[in-house]
């Protein structure tokens, strides 16, 4: 399926949002299989000053903003999240984080899309997807 | 089932993780049947400056450590989160937000606990439950 | 919220389907707060010969009719399941399982139930909640 | 990853349980990076007579079930689910479904698996992923 947005629209619209600003996510990539989103490690992200492994909840935050994004890509505009599933598969001690979003179906009363995020290194982190609502619901 | 910590030991976990200072959680109240923690809204939370809601992510992260330190209260130490469900129910447009938190089951191999958010008019805002690794695993 | 159909109705509807039926599924309770849903054991739905666990995808069947059916009561039709999440707690060995279902929040495009799974002798075997799309949606 | 069964030992093992046996299910490929599990529709997995449609409950058992033998397929051992969560994309009105199952990461007290679920065409009927415990946890 074709993108409705440009890499440079997407990109202003994932960098738009105040807590997206705090998080500084930008778009990496964007190609109509997938999109990819970069996050870099901020202290204060961090769930334990002694193993500084980043907080599950900024991981969860990752996936749903990636989740969505996918889903704009292709239908021009942000879905509201219904809700939200994460696995945690390993801590995560890294500079920065990848997340790779893709769309398992788009349906016109729910859009379902998942994400996966990768360390530094491209071990994976989390992974996750939702059930949203597209704009025409 | 009566808990481990007090409510002075569990405030200070609360607020230890630098990604807790950050969203300024606090212990509310604590009992044998649930956990209250509070967080106060702040700008670079929201998802939108227009609408003004919180992010999806920020609730997610409400939900996730609410059950966690559900868990704490009975055993003593936190317990890292194996995966998280979120759903959301009303945009989160407030000054405050409460989340209760309450133990669903307590294994030996698996702890699984709920949260349920609330704003500041007491309305539910998002809802979610999540499986976690206690400290006997 | 008051219940938009009677016991009778309500344990009509609970029985109609054809696999409803060969789970044996009924209504037991209804009140303005919760239903409760019974079900018999039987050996084809069992995961092992050796142990008599009743199946994982027994337990799901029973969370999802439950999830819907308090919907249901509340709404007067059942509403299509969106997603699922079920926890199990403990092996389920057991002449009869009783599921308490009850409304998280009715909204207008999407409806959250959760349902609570016991065995026979009241010790949790299974839980979960899902969201659905009420008729309105 | 290299699987430690063979097809034959795998799809002795699928056919096993009693649910399974009632279910139907069989083996239908494995290879390095998923299985595929066959299920023919039975009159009495329905959940309306007039639409025809397999109940959710039945897929949610496919899903749950594939998702445990990819993990089989690797570990030699079935595992315990923790949590299963699934997504429902389209009513299935089918001969025969198709489920596709792949290990997400194994690790050494969680290991994550999903499911997808196609209808005799092809289409994406449902799909969800689970945790589980390994034999080693």
């Amino acid at each position: 399926m074709t993108n409705k947005l440009s890499f440079e629209a997407l990109d202003e619209m994932v960098r738009r949002a105040p807590f997206h600003r705090w998080l500084a996510v930008e778009l990496a990539a964007l190609n109509d299989e997938d999109i990819v989103i970069r996050m870099p490690r901020r202290e204060e992200m961090v769930s334990s000053v002694t193993h500084g492994y980043i907080h599950g909840g900024v991981l969860a935050s990752l996936v749903d903003l990636t989740a969505v994004f996918a889903i704009a890509a292709k239908l021009g505009r942000g879905a509201p999240t219904v809700d939200l599933r994460v696995d945690y598969h390993r801590p995560a001690i890294t500079t920065e984080l990848r997340a790779i979003g893709r769309v398992i179906r788009l349906g016109r009363t729910i859009a379902t899309a998942e994400a996966t995020v990768l360390d530094a290194d491209g071990a994976l982190v989390a992974s996750g997807r939702g059930a949203f609502l597209p704009p025409s619901a």
